[in-house]
């Protein structure tokens, strides 16, 4: 165990991104997201358009259509090993937050984490979904269903844990009871570790 | 919404209860376990053996052999309402702690509730029923997850919800972060609210 990581997994229109995002900003330690594509581009040669359309893939042709790279590996698997050294990385750099991408898993052997499930009732993230991301689909309700559904393929696919469930995080907690509720009770709990 | 009611579900050996009671301490508030079993058996004139034995009963039992009572309905269901009955009426009474008995379920419709669940590692709980429960079985682990499977199947057949998935409250946290930590973190966020 060497550094303090918090990883933050979280449903889809959540706000769990923004809560990691103030998290960090609060602690002071930096924050990642998105950058870890850029990362993961840098350091293995792959497209950034392409890492991102390999994380954002429907689970139907996650698997059946993901074709082999020149690895050797399923393209999807070349991505996550990819996005791991890329976490690992930055996690050896010291204290920070990162967001998404089974970095829980990811760092579950040689880091200090604490894991965090941003979640919050179905309406609650409709109406963000709608009033913030502006996305249009025909049944919004279950658009959002979906997304979950991709992201929970995707952890259980390369993990040993069940994304959503209680016993894979530290900590979980609903969105809806605040955002700045939320961050002040992580970083509470983050400085008392 | 009325009140100020906490109510805490817990995975077996997680030391739950004993959260929620240095909570209910710490807030100066009532604290509500087996105190609901007498409660209930006075207002129903069921035996309190008896409730007892119903909540503790195997999965397998408690569907297949529970037999009907009084006012024919199966006996499970009878001392389901009269728990109903009673955590209906302590919260009520003003703010509390309640645990178990899917009270965050029996509340949900007249009741501000904050709904927690407390959980731990599989390692962690098998250690704490040996050391503090002083559980004698041939296979501790198994006795441990069975424990959990009842508590499941009572939760998922009297309410809409999923026993121990982190949607179904709106903080779910993990004991092995620390008796104390974890008292203060639930504290803090029922100060918040």
């Amino acid at each position: 165990m060497t550094k303090r990581i918090i990883t933050v997994a979280r449903e889809y229109g959540s706000g769990g991104r923004i809560i990691a995002k103030k998290l960090a900003e609060s602690l002071g330690v930096p924050f990642y997201d998105r950058e870890l594509i850029q990362l993961a581009a840098r350091r293995s040669g792959l497209a950034e358009d392409f890492i991102q359309e390999t994380e954002e893939r429907k689970v139907q042709s996650f698997f059946g259509g993901m074709g082999f790279g020149v690895q050797g590996l399923p393209m999807a698997d070349q991505v996550f090993l990819a996005e791991s050294e890329v976490i690992k990385q930055v996690a050896g750099e010291g204290p920070c937050v990162i967001v998404g991408r089974c970095a829980d898993y990811v760092l579950r052997r040689d880091f200090d984490c604490l894991k965090v499930f941003i979640h919050a009732p179905l309406e609650y993230r409709v109406r963000r979904v709608q009033e913030e991301y502006h996305v249009q689909a025909k049944n919004i309700q279950d658009f959002v269903l979906k997304q979950d559904k991709n992201r929970a393929t995707y952890y259980d696919y390369f993990t040993t844990g069940h994304w959503g469930r209680c016993q894979s995080y530290d900590l979980s907690v609903s969105s809806a009871l605040g955002v700045d509720t939320v961050v002040d009770l992580i970083r509470t709990l983050a400085e008392k570790q």
